[in-house]
């Protein structure tokens, strides 16, 4: 966990690449300006990044009677990412380019009811075949492909490529990036959703520019992933932001993790739908077993004023704003970003209700430093979070390929 | 909240610094060995370090035929620390060497039960009576001494200087360095008790050297200092660790901030006292309104094997273990220290329910990373840590006097 002073270059062409996908074009000195980093430092990392073929020169501007300012946009065309949303019906995959706009895409459906199917080596096909699926409807070249982020439901080792536990189908220890390079020829990142919504709060949503930031999301399961000082708290094994399973009433509900009490009881889907059914039993809002359809119709309920689902979400931004109030005096962010599709399907109506509970009980301190929003990315943040591991492994490994600047500008010759 | 190239080494002096503070003398390949480093940085920083005064030259060690290495030390008298222990009924400060030595001692009596005694002048006044008694004891000459960090609790502006709010004594926004500075004529560090600690940790105890580490205060009230990344985590406004006002029990006991079912309500020493009183009202272990007796007679109960002290321990355990599941489960981190008088009084009895409590409620993976341990520090970690705060702050100072190399080593000449 030593911050070398490679860790460092990398978090920098992070936060200059990050504020040029946002503002291109822009000048190397509003880069600096943004993100506090030195003139010198901005232009040497920009010369990296369009050497890479990821900027390109874009023409000047004015400034103000001065000599004119070169501009610099991402270089969209200069390679491409991939990201890939495994979830519990579906495999989910998004072919981008280097703007991150969405270029293909491809959905392969997985049967949860079907235990044969989700064996790794089935899964590992429908994968294979989607990432096949958006290279050739981008007609992209295969050496443009920058690589594969895969988000995995669970608990994921990110360095060794490994499921290490999949709830939704029971797996344990799968080395699935293994599997998967037999299939895939382009470099592979393994993380999970979590993680990935965050960092693409990080790079496109609320959190971009943000010292501290929560993105809290809320979906069968329930997490929290933290971007704490610009860049994300993995914990000393890839493990942090199981939030879902921290208590909010000790001895209270039963969680599928063995404890009781958990936040995610209260407040993932499943929790909502008891909250429901402890409200109201009989309620039409009620779909039998099925999460998406109860939640979508208390988000129709919600905005048609009926009182039931007026009365559901209250009870739920209760536990939700205890448990954000917790995370607020413990961690003291700037903003929190509900995300997930229980947050978007609740929207608005939720957030209101949330940040009236969490006004009731944070500390007056760091309440007021904290802003509460939903996650504003329009597109699936998932998939896009996934590529954006792409993205940053790719930043990350410059300094490998190009020790020293001089090897770096004569590699751009002889290639 | 950015990193600058400033932020980076200063952070970097911190290393250094803490691995020669521990292992004096040492020499450069082994500080850059032991903290990721390359030697070239290390031997920059050593460098500066030498010429500050902070660090002297104390010989050579074989190298197995290689070149002699150099060895570096502390040098323990090139500067004073002062380290003011803030709380409810006493001022106590201490007065370091560079080694951290303690080479005076001085304490003020405060009566909380006589407000008028509790004004900011009269609290100034006793801080700024045994600064000057710790200064006159030790014989430093005024300009030797460094700074003096001061510890008050409660929530404190610690860039303003301000003490925002102290419950104990009701105060609000008190500007204390400023009225600190007509008396004392030192640079002036203000931060609290449980930033305090945490520093202490981070250079003297537990949390040196480890990547992610949660100092949990247990004394009257309950926190968590965060020291992620190797550097301390403060929140966007300076009040993130407020883990004694998170929920453990939505609904539960009344905390004296407003809320119920607070972390603090459970396992501060008022809230164990409850606990004992919930348990056995006439237990001969309860000493009225005295919580330092109760829970030290409760420390003894444990020793001696009294039954209704192991329970309540038991009790508190169950409590605490939850809570310390929540941070494990969240953050993921590699060691949690328990600290302050509480854990100090309850030891190894009290450390050893929690970690079966801990065992029994967190989730298998970040468990397996995470160490829990007593605070290994012998000597008061408040006044230390808070000695600790001018230590870094002389660091954090040094890029600003020292703008470029060559102007550091003309200072070093002409002054």
């Amino acid at each position: 966990m030593k911050r070398t002073s490679r860790d460092i270059r990398t978090a920098n062409r992070y936060g200059v690449l990050r504020h040029i996908v946002a503002e291109s074009p822009v000048s190397r000195q509003e880069v600096a300006a943004a993100t506090g980093l030195s003139l010198a430092t901005v232009a040497n990392l920009v010369g990296e990044l369009l050497e890479l073929g990821m900027l390109v020169e874009v023409g000047y501007e004015d400034s103000d009677g001065g000599r004119p300012r070169g501009l610099v946009a991402v270089n969209s065309s200069g390679g491409a990412l991939i990201g890939v949303d495994v979830a519990e019906t579906y495999v989910h995959v998004e072919l981008f380019d280097l703007a991150l706009t969405v270029l293909a895409r491809a959905d392969q459906e997985l049967r949860p009811e079907r235990p044969e199917e989700n064996h790794p080596t089935k899964v590992v096909a429908h994968i294979a075949a989607a990432v096949a699926s958006v290279v050739g409807q981008a007609g992209i070249a295969p050496d443009r492909v920058l690589g594969v982020g895969i988000s995995m439901p669970g608990q994921v080792d990110r360095e060794g490529g490994v499921s290490v536990f999949a709830p939704n189908w029971d797996w344990h220890d799968v080395p699935l990036l293994r599997m998967l390079a037999d299939h895939i020829p382009y470099p592979l990142y393994l993380d999970n959703p979590l993680r990935a919504c965050t960092v693409a709060e990080q790079w496109f949503g609320a959190a971009r520019g943000r010292g501290d930031a929560v993105v809290v999301n809320l979906g069968t399961g329930v997490g929290a992933g933290l971007a704490l000082g610009g860049a994300l708290h993995r914990g000393v094994s890839n493990s942090a932001g199981e939030w879902g399973h921290t208590t909010l009433i000790l001895d209270g509900r039963q969680c599928h993790c063995g404890n009781r009490g958990c936040v995610e009881t209260y407040v993932g889907a499943p929790g909502i739908m008891r909250n429901l059914r402890e409200l109201s039993p009989d309620s039409p809002l009620l779909r039998a077993d099925d999460q998406t359809a109860t939640i979508e119709a208390l988000g129709r309920g919600l905005a048609d004023g009926d009182p039931v689902a007026a009365q559901v979400v209250r009870d739920t931004a209760r536990y939700l704003g205890a448990g954000l109030a917790d995370l607020i005096n413990l961690l003291n962010p700037e903003v929190i970003v509900l995300s997930s599709w229980v947050a978007a399907a609740l929207g608005e109506g939720l957030l209101a209700e949330v940040r009236e509970a969490v006004a009731g009980r944070a500390l007056r301190r760091p309440l007021a430093s904290t802003e509460i929003v939903l996650c504003p990315i329009p597109s699936n943040p998932v998939s896009l979070g996934a590529a954006t591991f792409v993205l940053e492994g790719s930043l990350a490994s410059v300094g490998l390929k190009h020790r020293r600047p001089t090897a770096a500008r004569t590699r751009g010759a002889s290639s």
